[in-house]
């Protein structure tokens, strides 16, 4: 099945738009980790079974697990996810961007050790660097387009034959590189306006959506700006909300990231009709 | 010592500004090497042998390895070359791009772990997404400006305020994000015209110039437009072209390597001054 597809039978199947985040960052695990030597693989699938019947998909960040030199974990959290979720797309966040012969082999490093449906990647290249991952007939490029960081704009805000930046990647992709239609974009929630600006650009074609949660973007702005009319179109992320909830009570750590995972689904479900 | 101060004495010491890119591809090794369960580790320490002396820089390139799941060997590589040629700089060519919190780990993956002088970051998320390499002071960062693969001028050929958006990324680098000299800029040797732009617009700031060899760049041209006054100021990377040199006679494939880095060296040589 295309990315594209099993994200579309996911929101419909787990009535949900929530893209959970994996951004195992070991100083803050809970204490009963400390030291364990797979501590990130036992955190990220605890954090996967108590989630995954409310996600659209699970995102691992890639930067996390190289810093640590947890690849071997990384690649067990993915099969992980792939035999134990079949239906939840996996997209990796590795924001690759480089030429044609070694985006080609990020593209096997995405698509063939961690099995990933996805993996985002920066335009600033230019097409070629994005079209080896589309030679993957079934797995999904995501554009970065727009980011939630406050630099996002010192590229992507600049003036470009009358639109900023950020505009004018999210047209090239929808008029020439979503050729299979096998592209997504990468659009932060801290600009509902220009959220709103690119979903008009892009049609139907899916959106990944960080910025809510830890970061402060406002949900239902999120929703009203980003939805397809069907009432879908989003993978909207939360990581560090999500991971390192609060425990509340007698609550463990899976009880919290569950009690937020749920409560942002219903949140962003609340705004979507 | 830092990145440039390193780099600056592998110029002199070397009388080279070639930098050899290690691009370890296994389908082109050599058939002694053929099933070996370290063939990457032995045929870079192969080529690292044969043109230290000839080299100012070495630049492997992590996506060979990741692919395959060799980092374990990317970082004996890169600890061979610290150890044992410790006056080269050893460049990651990760082009790394994500957000503050994200690029702190692979801060961590390209300085602690595989203890590069520097790294290659993509522009397009911005100076947020830049600074937490620096914060390494003496580490490199060496920011995308012009690259030599045809889909480059997508972006980067875009007007934004009368010029290109490669020259406003130099422009930016230059006058803003340089803040320790810790920066550099890769630009491609496929546009002489356009290395000129770029010298022009950052004075002495170092280059990595991708595209002679294999890739076509004229190296006379090349030369001329991007060294500075003083005959210094790039690396200009080959990879395939030294890597898999056709051998003469009953030269070994580290002859061959070697015969193309010095042939290259010397013809670089020849325009500096």
């Amino acid at each position: 099945m295309t990315f594209i597809k099993k994200l579309n039978a996911a929101w419909a199947g787990n009535h949900s738009l929530l893209c959970v985040g994996l951004d195992p960052d070991v100083t803050r695990f809970p204490a009963e980790l400390a030291g364990k030597p797979d501590a990130i693989l036992s955190f990220c699938k605890t954090i996967i079974d108590a989630t995954a019947d409310l996600a659209c998909s699970f995102k691992p960040q890639i930067a996390y697990f190289a810093a640590l030199r947890a690849e071997d974990q990384l690649e067990e959290i993915c099969r992980y996810i792939k035999t134990t979720y079949p239906t939840i797309p996996l997209v990796l966040d590795a924001k690759r961007g480089d030429i044609g012969a070694t985006a080609e082999q990020y593209a096997r490093e995405a698509f063939e050790r961690y099995e990933a449906d996805a993996v985002t990647v920066n335009p600033y290249m230019g097409f070629d660097s994005v079209a080896p991952y589309m030679e993957w007939k079934d797995k999904g490029a995501i554009v970065l387009c727009r980011t939630s960081n406050a630099g996002g704009s010192d590229l992507q805000f600049l003036d470009v034959g009358g639109k900023p930046l950020y505009q004018h990647v999210a047209q090239l992709v929808a008029d020439k590189w979503n050729v299979n239609g096998q592209c997504a974009l990468v659009v932060g929630a801290t600009f509902p306006n220009e959220l709103a600006q690119v979903r008009h650009i892009i049609g139907d074609m899916p959106l990944l959506v960080p910025g809510i949660g830890a970061q402060g973007g406002d949900i239902a702005a999120t929703v009203h700006a980003g939805k397809t009319n069907n009432g879908n179109g989003m993978m909207i992320n939360s990581s560090r909300a999500i991971l390192y909830a609060k425990a509340i009570g007698d609550e463990n750590y899976a009880d919290a990231a569950r009690r937020i995972a749920l409560e942002t689904r219903d949140a962003i479900n609340q705004y979507r009709n």
